[in-house]
């Protein structure tokens, strides 16, 4: 299998199914596209797919959108947990990873993922807010709800495809130093420490492109973590 | 299980899980919440699931999100063909439903649904047309690829939660006069001939409520078919 992907320090849809083959150990290839550059296009479009990335190609199967993906993950490897296993913890999963598929976009605008930095905390205004709350009202929800029964400190108990989807949220909450209370802190942690993301960020730090449109103006108040 | 949903002349993401429903035989009791209406907010507010409709009620299973109610009445339904069957068509089926679940935002702000209007075609600018053909490149690719060897006139065959996805841009491209070839025009008439389609929009002819910024000032030339 290959993984079209993007610059791993700024392309937040690439790191999604990335994160999660590298989770569930499933192998794959990656091809990395570098955005806004005259190459990106072509090569995009070369795959015959999707006019974004990430695309996964698996012989003659070709698929993109993030959660397109992430579902044909399931069909493909049964005995893999991409999804919780109960009916209602999969729908829980599944909902919020569709909301996160289509919305949040005035977080996502103000707040590009930018693995290499760290700003300040401050008012990024009335939407942003409204985001963030919902954002923490799901993952407390899902917490709540199946994540502490289930054992493991995910959404759901064990990494699945939801966390997959709010990986790069994390990563914002992060960056732009979201202020969360214990619990919130401590499900970030466990994303954040794991040997994927890690190693997706490792990499990230080592590129060399600059992407402007994702550099946001505002004083650093350190590195990514620590 | 009850479905709640907004005005059916106007509200395209309610119409999604509907027509899925209907056109599957799955029994739901539906619950309508006018959009624009002081009561809106409350009364979806009650419901304690998302931000929007629809949201599906199945007993202590609140779901919502187009896109997860569909994928919870494929596992609650096994023995219905709420997505193809065969991998691969299955892949492509939930790729492009992936992709308008997040996308095509220029058409559907340009065009909102309006099951009582046609208007005359004209130009709405580049994004609305690059939107329009991507579209076309998608219905024709499942068609060609996965719908026309199964039989049954729509994007898989028979009829599939892909359909339920698109089905208000078929409407769309019929308001606002989209000029079509004839293999698009005979599967938009697949789906504007569907029974449930013809349900959805009488039931949405008589509503009374009209939904001002969904009203777009052009000259009509017509009624919504015919
Ligand atoms: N809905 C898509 C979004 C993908 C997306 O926007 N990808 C960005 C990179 S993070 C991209 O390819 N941007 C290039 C472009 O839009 O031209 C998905 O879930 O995969
Ligand atoms: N991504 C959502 C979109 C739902 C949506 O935008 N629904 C509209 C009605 S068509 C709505 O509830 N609007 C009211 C609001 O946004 O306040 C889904 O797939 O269900």
């Amino acid at each position: 299998m290959k993984l079209v992907i993007a610059n791993k320090a700024y392309s937040s849809w690439s790191l999604r199914p990335w994160i999660l083959m590298r989770a569930l150990g499933i192998p794959f290839d990656e091809d990395l596209i570098p955005l806004d550059t005259p190459e990106f296009r072509p090569r995009v479009d070369a795959y015959g797919a999707g006019r974004t990335v990430p695309i996964l190609v698996d012989g003659d199967v070709t698929v993109w959108e993030s959660l397109a993906i992430m579902d044909y993950l399931a069909d493909r490897f049964p005995q893999k947990a991409v999804w919780p296993a109960d009916i209602k913890a999969r729908a829980f999963a599944r909902t919020i990873a569709a909301e996160m598929h289509a919305g949040f976009r005035p977080l996502r605008s103000a707040c590009p993922m930018n693995l290499r930095k760290r700003y300040a905390a401050k008012d990024r205004g009335q939407d942003v807010a409204s985001d963030v709350a919902r954002i923490l009202h799901l993952w407390r929800q899902a917490r709540e709800r199946f994540g502490a029964d289930a054992g493991g400190p995910f959404l759901f108990g064990a990494f699945t495809a939801a966390d997959a989807m709010y990986a790069p949220v994390v990563a914002r909450f992060q960056s732009y130093s979201i202020p969360v209370d214990p619990d919130i802190r401590a499900y970030m942690d466990a994303v954040l420490d794991h040997p994927a993301f890690s190693e997706w960020q490792d990499a990230g730090m080592k590129e060399a492109w600059i992407v402007e449109h994702d550099e946001v103006d505002e004083p650093q108040v350190g590195p990514f973590r620590g």
